[in-house]
């Protein structure tokens, strides 16, 4: 599924709770930003907690095959009520999300960091923080490999299988160099654990330093995750590219949404570079369902995702279109407000929207 | 081996790098600090890279047997130069850390987080933070298992295989709520990643639900390791207790070093509460070998992890004491100036030891 003709076959699953809110906000602007003749064709699917409440359905094949005939997807977040008893831990990530990233084969998991002028945040004195973390989506600790044997009783044990393959690891760390490659500083951290995780360390690490040979305009360095998490809070500026596993990438993200403002503000794209199967662009966020319908939540992440979505597209200037507008709406949003500057999640989309368009 | 007759037996491992000065410290306001009537009787392991360059030892069973008839363990730090080609990774991680932790059965490693008064640290406005983490120590992806196939070769797979136990899980956890219970706020955090990691998280939110109803006086909650290192950030004063599993523990726990002032202040107990084997206090910081041997480095999380041996051996009041003349002194460092307030690192020791004699 290539882009043709100037239409953009996009598949959109707003989800859960605010996922809703803020997806619409996302489309309302893309639509603003699409460059002239390019049209988006819209399918919507209803998947998520909801459904899966409503008809025990998580991801239909009939429906991944439809959405596999897109361009593009577009999704807001998914997850049910916490500790709902009728979702199951994991249902919903591991049966949706993560099976929407294994099948489609979204092994770049995308999440630019940047503190946005105006934007308050946790530390005393962050520096120029601008960032891309380049989190491996398809292999790791994701791969639901592992099981439990003796289930509820004092001999249970459980086990969750990390797996990594060279083949893995090389494609997501060449992308992360070719990144690094394209920006102005030109340096690439790998984070890992590989004084404690020695095989899968050993293989990240001879990876990345095979294709660091071949990039030797690129600056590398390494750091164990741990240490990784002390940086990013005392001078988080240091960073340029990070590439790293599927689970450090998790959490060393939502980190790094927090220093940079917050995770209504981060937008993170699920990337297929070989363009064998539709990317999808999502914020970091969850589905909030305490606030949702309440048009409270901040659609900034979304529509910054849907930004992510042109720029995959080969829409650069779309792209950064939309970029400014949010930068300009975020530096104006009064200090000491609500994440949407005291806004309705609509108002907020309205206006980035007539940024965009004026 | 318990404490008998007023002798402690005390086993000590500086380690490498700045390893060596603290530890000197450590011991040094250890002996100003023992009650009245109780010795201390010292016996020096010297482990670590500088060993296993010169002789390939890494840990010889004749010394863990020794070690093992202590009372108890201060270690310093162990690691060589980055990147020493003649240093593989892990080799002193698996081999001497975590072969103690396991040998001698540290299933409790205990990282208190205090910020203190006077000390600067990355977030602007972090609140009152005292918390302590409970983080496992002898299961979970640090058990070794796992294994590569087809090194170095296109088709090369490793495995890391994080092992969960209903044992392992209840005894820690065990611990946790009872640490919660004799604390002010009564509160017990468990940090996972359920909705992921299905397995293991099962059997931890499983048993922490369970052990729960039996402390209907703890209030508990749960976290994602990933939304956890958010409010890290935002709102680390939430915190009273976190018990969680061994990697992320070694990550949440750098984490709040960082956010508490920094890796330089942060003390550990890796705790065998059943006294089958001795217990180990070390700091959470590394060797740095960049600064070893220029009395550069800050001793206090070393001197720290001496009060917390006190305490774990019955000396509450020792360890307090150590507790408040460290206070004290980090309250007395000119804002600005080094870690170690501008000192060198037996001048920090000489007055922290000062404080505590008088
Ligand atoms: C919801 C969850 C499965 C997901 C992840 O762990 O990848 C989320 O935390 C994220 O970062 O996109
Ligand atoms: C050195 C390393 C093996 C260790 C760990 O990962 O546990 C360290 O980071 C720690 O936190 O004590």
């Amino acid at each position: 599924a290539t882009t043709s003709h100037g239409t953009i076959k996009l598949a959109v699953i707003p989800g859960d709770g605010i996922g809703q809110e803020v997806t619409a906000e996302a489309v309302k602007v893309l639509e603003v930003a699409s460059p002239a003749g390019v049209k988006f064709e819209q399918t919507r699917y209803d998947l998520g907690a909801e459904r899966y409440l409503a008809t025990g359905e998580v991801l239909p094949d009939s429906v991944l095959d439809e959405i596999r005939q897109h361009d593009a997807i577009l999704l807001g977040a998914v997850g049910g009520k916490p500790n709902d008893p009728n979702l199951p831990p994991g249902i919903l990530e591991r049966g949706l999300l993560l099976r929407l990233r294994f099948e489609l084969d979204h092994y770049v998991n995308l999440r630019p960091s940047r503190i946005f002028p105006g934007v308050p945040g946790p530390l005393a004195d962050p520096g120029e923080v601008d960032f891309v973390v380049v989190r491996e989506g398809t292999e790791g600790p994701y791969t639901g490999n592992g099981g439990s044997l003796r289930v509820g009783t004092p001999h249970e044990v459980a086990t969750e299988v990390s797996v990594n393959t060279a083949f893995g690891v090389e494609r997501v760390v060449r992308d992360a160099f070719a990144r690094a490659q394209r920006r102005p500083r030109k340096k690439l951290t790998l984070v890992h654990k590989t004084n404690v995780l020695v095989h899968a360390g050993s293989v990240w690490w001879r990876i990345f330093q095979s294709v660091a040979a071949e990039h030797p305009d690129v600056t590398t360095d390494y750091m164990h995750i741990d240490a990784a998490t002390i940086f990013m809070t005392t001078d988080p500026a240091r960073f340029d590219v990070i590439v790293t596993d599927n689970l450090f990438g998790d959490i060393i993200t939502d980190l790094a949404a927090a220093i940079t403002g917050g995770i209504g503000l981060a937008a993170s794209g699920n990337v297929n570079p070989d363009r064998t199967a539709p990317s999808m662009f999502e914020p970091v966020h969850g589905s909030a369902p305490d606030i949702a319908g309440q048009q409270k939540a901040d659609p900034t992440a979304a529509i910054l995702s849907a930004a992510l979505l042109l720029d995959h597209l080969g829409y650069a200037d779309a792209a950064a279109a939309i970029e400014s507008a949010a930068i300009a709406d975020i530096a104006e949003r009064p200090a000491g407000s609500s994440p949407t500057g005291g806004r309705r999640t609509s108002e907020v989309g309205d206006a980035i929207a007539a940024r965009v368009a004026g």
